[in-house]
């Protein structure tokens, strides 16, 4: 934990730079190693998102860093969903019913770019592009390079190494190969793969369908979804089964069968999709997993954050943003002066592992829920209510949704256990038709709603408990 | 799904000999290779736990295969729990209310030999030893094996290549390694490890505790279990965290720690473990994982089944059951004639995944549980009356416990989410005193408690279907 000590962050992505950034202002001195080449220097993001969700847990992280006001100038701000049916038509439904809650659409290059910018204007900050990291000798604190400019191989030794690689991270690989201690690990796929379309601008350079939305085709066991992009464009993306269905990637080999595909199910999508030809020929499919693994560090020699510790799937739009809140949760730790790097990471995890275990399995959950939207009306009832509680009872109805993505002082795992039982106690209000589910309530009607919903929400909570669940 | 198909199995443990037995018995030609030297002829027990608890859904496997009469001419029957406190006073608890429900203990080596004995009878099974498999090309379905005996490498190639072959499994790395499909895998380590010790026969060659339970000294963060084995000694296991609490496994490192630790915590059980230093020094400490992944099979080429599937921690019990449970299933899949093996694979998992993801939860559940028994009264209060209920009301209350363990029609699954909802209920019932917890209850006031059991447990699974749970 002295300031002189050598840190090494494998990975400049969007956690690892914004690492480096806070490690850099509190007075470390920090060498980073990128696998890739600049991304401000060349496009690379072919097979990753182009654009992600960044909300209230991101937003503290960069604050922290001095970064919110920049990357706010990158955001394209969406209020709700807009639901797109087979017919062409619409339904928005927001994320919030109180005023000044909503998600944004950001470029992941772009803000990449500004916090590497950032990080590099520190002189006690290196990044280290083309170098790929093929493994780390955990026992010693060597990782091992390949340059991908000149082809050699490079050796670096540190005091501390950080793994911020990603979903693949080379050095939770090294936990597993080296086995120097017992390792919890998970990989856990979807049955669903996605793959990125383009809906460019129009002539004008505008966005041919209302950027204020993220927009959502869902179809049950498949969806389309887009977000919206600063030069007019949308980045869409098709979440489908690899094998199952009528549809699959599997057999969606031939245009005629993508076309037919599209005409059928997204028509409206379709005319906005000039090149869906190419496109779904030529990008990637992606697999949907989810990675848990523990413990993270390795003694007093390295630490696994973001996705390389946690890597979830897309569905709560909070991938980012659990990432860049390890940064926050991680700062905090430093703050407490702890005698060595050893206890520093015993003490993360501690307070962390529960919250990104929670985040994960919220994920999951919404795969789920988004397909029951489409068939359920109570949940649909329940959304309805919920709009009208948080309208009308701004500071004492919170949905899970809410809790999750715009409440930033309650861990993951907290908006979890308190969203889940708040959902079991409407769903089950509504079947028994125990509350109202009019459309049009009086605040005092609706204040009997909150209430029962209170009462029952607490009772759930009461048994788990006692149930030691 | 050819009777001349080269079946190839990996691995001649329970699983393995069990599952050749019931192949050789339809008919099909099996070729069985094992890494270890045949039990039958060589003393290889060391490491591994010595006996095991054969119960209902064990014995339903034996039956199918010939075998349960067998088997029981070598178990020792166990009517419940002994606990054996600090002071050494010792409280018994059944297994279950009725008459005839109680589990087995049983030595590992001797039942694994009988099942090997009975496959060999059959001239369509070759069981090949100290073939350790090294890694499976399931591409072309060929495994790379190492001869232990005179250290050549050789290559078999089958039709179906069956891995039963551990939690360790070699089949199961492969299809890690070969990456030709999306693997979802969990290997989870509590923070417990194991380490075995004995009790040995009195000088008659007797128990020197009772041999009809299953004894345990519950300490909260750490037990000890003995099994009674038929030779007059008990098989005793401590369950011990590697590095938390005042005693653990990395700080029990001298003779006089070690006498200390049983000295204050199990004097009792000190006095009858005679070379305790030596076997606490000399005898392996084992971790404690749960194993699972998805899918099983690979095309119509392999499949993984038994430990190798899905391994368990101890504390249910169940381990053994569920695999020979793999084969009743199994089998009930090959009965339905589908059309050729890759069919049967897929059909298999899809009934058979959900009960060994269940049991695997099932078991850590009660890993918390044991430890909760000791600290929390209104545990205790429920088995109580949850005794009372299964002696009274014997085709109509079953508990947790005796869903899983005594009811072999159910599904682990099944068991499951009525036990839980069920503890649930009661603890949560007993909480609210809801219902009388009297020590001497009428039959009539305890058919008032069966009665808000069952209502109870019925509203929680109606609500939790509800939430979608």
């Amino acid at each position: 934990m002295n300031k002189k000590d050598n840190i090494v962050i494998i990975g400049a992505g969007l956690c690892g730079s914004l690492l480096a950034l806070r490690l850099a202002q509190r007075g470390y001195k920090v060498e980073v190693y990128e696998s890739r080449p600049d991304l401000r220097k060349v496009d690379i993001s072919a097979g990753r998102s182009i654009n992600l969700a960044l909300s209230d847990r991101g937003l503290k992280a960069l604050r922290l860093c001095g970064m919110e006001e920049k990357a706010k100038e990158i955001c394209i701000p969406m209020y709700g969903r807009l639901m797109h049916d087979k017919a062409g038509n619409t339904f928005a439904s927001n994320y919030s019913g109180r005023e000044g809650e909503y998600i944004n659409s950001i470029s992941r290059g772009d803000l990449n770019a500004i916090l590497l910018d950032e990080a590099e204007k520190h002189e006690n900050v290196n990044i280290h592009f083309n170098s790929g990291c093929k493994k780390v000798d955990i026992e010693n604190k060597v990782a091992h390079f390949k340059s991908y400019e000149t082809g050699e191989k490079f050796k670096v030794k540190g005091d501390v190494i950080f793994g911020t690689d990603g979903a693949g991270s080379s050095l939770r690989k090294s936990y597993i190969s080296e086995r120097k201690f017992l390792f919890s690990y998970s990989q856990n796929y979807l049955n669903h793969g996605y793959k990125e379309l383009e809906i460019p601008a129009d002539d004008s350079g505008n966005h041919q369908i209302s950027k204020g939305h993220l927009h959502i085709w869902p179809r049950g066991d498949f969806m389309l979804i887009a977000l919206p992009n600063m030069d007019g464009s949308f980045t869409v993306t098709l979440f489908l089964s690899y094998d199952e269905g009528e549809y699959n990637f599997n057999n969606l080999t031939s245009t005629k069968k993508i076309t037919a595909f599209f005409e059928k199910e997204f028509p409206d999508a379709l005319t906005l999709i000039p090149n869906i030809k190419e496109e779904f020929a030529n990008n990637p499919t992606g697999p949907l997993g989810t990675v848990k693994c523990s413990p993270w560090s390795y003694q007093k020699k390295t630490l696994l954050m973001g996705d390389a510790a946690h890597a979830i799937v897309p569905f709560y739009g909070q991938g980012m943003n659990a990432s860049f809140e390890d940064v926050v949760v991680f700062d905090a730790i430093l703050n407490q002066n702890l005698e060595n790097w050893d206890a520093v990471f015993k003490a993360y995890e501690k307070v962390r592992k529960k919250d990104t275990d929670a985040i994960a399995d919220l994920a999951i959950d919404n795969f789920y829920e988004m397909r029951d939207h489409v068939a359920n009306p109570l949940f649909k009832e329940k959304r309805k209510i919920e709009m009208d509680l948080e309208k009308h009872f701004s500071n004492q109805y919170f949905s899970k949704y809410s809790l999750v993505t715009f409440n930033e002082e309650i861990g993951y795992n907290e908006a979890m256990k308190r969203g889940r039982a708040q959902d079991k106690a409407l769903l089950n209000l509504i079947a028994d038709k125990n509350i109202s589910t009019s459309l049009e309530m009086s605040k005092k009607e609706l204040e009997i709603v909150l209430n029962k919903v209170k009462e029952e929400t607490e009772k759930i909570l009461k048994e788990d408990k006692i149930a030691g669940l």
